[in-house]
């Protein structure tokens, strides 16, 4: 109604003779705009989050209702702030305490943290399986996965048991590092969001990729699968290709005692079928693909497809915090093939002799189904198959583990 | 239930051989505990807000929904955080794009008074009227005042025309400086709290008061304020008192001339009953009480009163930002009697000659309710008293306005 005044000019209050001292932190207005509105609210909720918990002391010990604790945030906005965020949205984070922690002992600073997944949006994941969001942080070091209510109950029920394990190997594990699980409610549509260090690298290209599970039967990628730039092969694909991983005996011991303990853990709380997710990057192919122009890294203007978008590259760092790729720009550049080991810490250089010059990006992943869940639902589905009292065939998780295992160590040269 | 392990230990992940580069904001833990749980929201809040606001653009200019614009959080913590907030508490802000463009009129950077607000707890004032609270931020540079909701209506009424006149002014004006307007809920209880710049200096102790509205009628302080340690002296005290301000001619018209463009401006708006808050330091008491010892000043631990702390010394400051009155720590050392005009906006020195050095801290306060507003409930009042059609005798708001500026003329010398 009144007429408003020019918000730009800034004010005018008297001559200024003192000058003030200069912020060291720059404030650059970072918008939490993706094109997708649950993105958005994911983007302002894990920076809320991390705001928030920066004024919650650290406890001195994590206590059993930190394991069972959360905080949600309902926001209304009213003409506020409209084009950037939906007007009403809710952010439940689980178990804050826990996760701090865990980020903590797999060395991610929550500022690093924060920016990673907030000073750009997530970009969709080259193995977006379809079935609900896969997306990797902007600068590619996280992975941010859709997840169902029913594994937000799972990771309830082992995240004890898992943050013991965590404690006891010292961050050092096979396992998906588990960084923050989260709700986003928008327009009354639930969104179950959990966040992983990424287990490829953020800067080296996997040029293959495996689903490893130890066994041959229904282990092959499907035609459709294998028409796709990056197909996940499988342990029959595995074999069939004369496919090795070639490191040396002391790194293969390294692992093969890293994966039992993983295992024994997995064993203890009845997870079965988890699989070891195995990507290769080709030194020689990432070489050639470089002098051929490399037209893959330099493109500038990332294409969006379906409202997401697609590989965007790593952005240019600014001030600190920068985020937990931030290392790379402080340190001497990378040649082709070296990686960080504390920023791809699942990764493992070919040993020297080998007959490819390769990076294996190892790690186990779908270690959230527990076996009781697997059987109540698979009695359930044979019941209605068979009848009642039908003996259910499903392997044990014992002898899950004993055939996942043979079968990995086996994959070295 | 199960152990949880000690979250004091660092994480071991492999022996460390490069030095992650440090990141510049030092990452203290500054915890939003006040004795009483409505304060730590309104801390959680402005900490909240400044944040948010960070991350939303600047509007090219406001627009009309800008004033009828608000932003609530209502936030539910289970077993997370309960030792420094309520579990369940509202937080609502109003007109954020407005009130922040006015702290940058004013010259108030959204850091510094996120700093100012929210380091430590807020303080009681010592003009502390009883009814409401009245806090001083804990750096002394702001005012906290406990408001009615009914102020927040009528401020929502001012507050288009307000932002204008202070576009006009450049920022430069008698009127309160107006920062912040929020509602917090705890226990279903809900308290608004205005945020201002302190019209006193949060540095030099203000040794006597005068609250002048221009009328000698019923204007003298009581006995039972004058047994207070700061009384709020009125314009028959004044008088009294032969009290004068001693400024040159160039300050005095200077002076008079804001004073005019701000009581035109509340003619304007059909306010009145105003008044001019004058603080007087009297240099020469300052420098004989520091010389006696100091006790005051160097008092390290302050008291508790009514759970709140009382008259908190100005914190170190640590690194930026620092808050508004983070200039202090990087310029010279101020002597007795000075002060840095960006801070303290409202004082004024005494002119060379003037009976007494003194420091003159000037301003208007109590401009919200509208004549309107008053004259319904003073009609109210007497139809009760004299029976309905009673003529109402209450001053209009251009006569109080010149007895007003006539008066406050009169207190120079």
């Amino acid at each position: 109604m009144a007429a408003l005044g020019n918000s730009g000019t800034t004010s005018n209050l008297a001559p200024k003779t003192k000058t003030k001292k200069k912020h060291f932190v720059q404030q650059k207005v970072k918008v939490f705009r993706a094109s997708d509105p649950v993105l958005s609210v994911f983007m302002w909720g894990v920076n809320h989050s991390i705001n928030d918990l920066s004024q919650v002391p650290v406890p001195v010990m994590l206590l059993p209702d930190d394991f069972k604790a959360n905080t949600k945030v309902k926001v209304n906005n009213h003409l506020f702030n409209k084009e950037n965020l939906p007007g009403h949205f809710k952010f439940k984070e689980y178990c804050p305490q826990v996760f701090r922690n865990l980020r903590e002992r797999f060395g991610i600073e929550d500022l690093d943290y924060q920016v990673s997944l907030t000073r750009s949006p997530p970009v969709r994941s080259f193995d977006d399986p379809g079935e609900g969001l896969l997306l990797n942080s902007y600068d590619r070091t996280l992975v941010i996965k859709q997840i169902s209510s029913e594994d937000v109950a799972d990771m309830h029920n082992i995240l004890s048991e898992y943050h013991q394990h965590i404690v006891k190997c010292h961050g050092s594990t096979l396992l998906p590092q588990f960084l923050g699980m989260y709700r986003m409610s928008v327009d009354s549509e639930e969104t179950y969001l959990l966040v992983m260090r990424n287990m490829f690298s953020h800067r080296l290209v996997v040029h293959r990729k495996y689903d490893l599970k130890g066994s041959l039967v229904d282990r092959e990628a499907s035609d459709k699968e294998r028409e796709k730039e990056l197909p996940t092969f499988k342990d029959m694909d595995f074999r069939n290709n004369m496919q090795k991983v070639y490191v040396t005996e002391e790194q293969k011991e390294k692992f093969m005692e890293k994966l039992n303990k993983d295992v024994e853990f997995l064993v203890k709380l009845k997870i079965m079928d988890y699989s070891l997710l195995l990507g290769i990057h080709d030194i020689g192919r990432a070489e050639r693909e470089e002098e051929e122009g490399g037209e893959v890294s330099n493109e500038e203007e990332p294409e969006t497809e379906n409202g997401l978008t697609v590989g965007a590259t790593v952005g240019s760092y600014g001030t600190s915090p920068e985020g937990i790729a931030g290392y790379m720009s402080t340190c001497k550049p990378l040649g082709p093939g070296e990686f960080d080991p504390y920023v791809d810490v699942y990764a493992v250089r070919s040993c020297p002799g080998a007959p490819q010059r390769e990076v294996y990006f190892m790690g186990l992943i779908d270690v959230l189904t527990q076996y009781d869940t697997k059987k109540k639902a698979a009695h359930a589905a044979k019941t209605v198959k068979h009848g009642a009292g039908a003996e259910i065939s499903t392997v044990h998780p014992e002898q899950y583990a004993k055939r996942f295992r043979d079968f990995i160590f086996n994959i070295f040269a």
